[in-house]
């Protein structure tokens, strides 16, 4: 039988979707493996375009490894505060953008183009649909880790051909996200972007046109 | 204070996540605007990259220009069954691969890959991540459809740069996903393409490395 969500439920849902953050300040409490294959095995319920399961999952546990995703970081993070000017970029100087140091999880995630499974069904004239299954998986993970109060930051200021490297995985993977995960320091109901006046939340009627 | 979640909740979740599926199969019943304009602003909760919140949704009433996604579809879709051969064409073509013609609503979700919200803020080596802020949102309003008992589709098998003319929005934008959403003609916990036998579901094992 279907379940029946009721309206205490849909209303811990949208608590879900507003308490969910990206994580910069992580204490550095170690997860349980079991806890990380709980999530992962969550997270492979995503949708995926032609049931296609693109997504590839790579746990970074080796300090070399992490030293050196740590090392692409701080390369293109000085890159991109050197596009700004000003204010801006004083304020992107002070804008704390990963959690890569403390948090106790690292878990790249690729997307394997190349899968035969689903024998590329709805990837014919849209073949970006194979990355957006692998973004549902990571959303899908962000959701059940924040549900049993881990907290997740998506990193994507790195090279991402240079990550594929770092990890020695199949050269024709694609980097989707390389994600830290752990307890975070504190909770909020708003992005921390907001907070620190980086940029303000849209009126959904801004963003909606009728045809 | 941040709220709690318990037990409940989360074994309430995972049957969501079980439960939300790719409808094809609609009943014609409309869908009030106002649970249109809810499910969006949940939507808008999604996380985004620099909180560039860069998704563009399209409600599109227009019965012109539905029979030309229509169109557009039955083209793309022609072309894939082409590509296949022998039984794999045969189950193909036996397949229902959207609700385009049912469905009460149609959205079609873009992506603005120059809007200056966020400036740029974690897309200088990966710009694809403003559409991948789209497709959180897109699956931030499949969950939240579900829970509503509503059905979500997502077409794939378009032509999405004649989708943009089709519905005459900025050259620029990008199509991300069309969606069709309604009310299920029946509820299921398994992909419609598993039951089909088009692939089977891989174990979460064996899409995890660790490095």
């Amino acid at each position: 039988m279907p379940p029946q969500f009721d309206d205490h439920f849909r209303a811990t849902l949208a608590d879900l979707f507003v308490w969910r953050r990206d994580v910069r300040h992580f204490r550095s409490d170690p997860l349980p493996l079991s806890l990380i294959q709980e999530l992962l095995a969550l997270a492979c319920m995503a949708p995926s375009v032609g049931f296609s399961q693109p997504w590839r999952w790579v746990m970074v546990d080796d300090p070399d490894r992490r030293a050196a995703i740590v090392a692409n970081f701080k390369q293109a993070n000085h890159r991109a505060l050197g596009q700004l000017d000003g204010a801006r970029a004083a304020l992107y100087a002070r804008l704390k953008l990963a959690g890569l140091i403390e948090a106790p999880v690292h878990l790249a995630v690729f997307v394997d183009p190349k899968t035969e499974v689903g024998s590329g069904l709805g990837c014919g004239t849209m073949p970006e649909m194979l990355p957006y299954s692998a973004v549902c998986a990571v959303h899908t993970l962000w959701l059940a880790a924040r549900a049993r109060g881990i907290g997740l930051g998506w990193v994507s200021i790195l090279d991402p051909r240079q990550v594929l490297q770092e990890l020695d995985v199949p050269d024709h993977w694609r980097l989707v996200a390389y994600l830290c995960l752990g307890y975070a320091e504190d909770e909020q109901d708003q992005p921390e972007l907001e907070r620190e006046g980086w940029a303000v939340r849209q009126p959904p009627e801004n963003v909606l046109v009728q045809r």
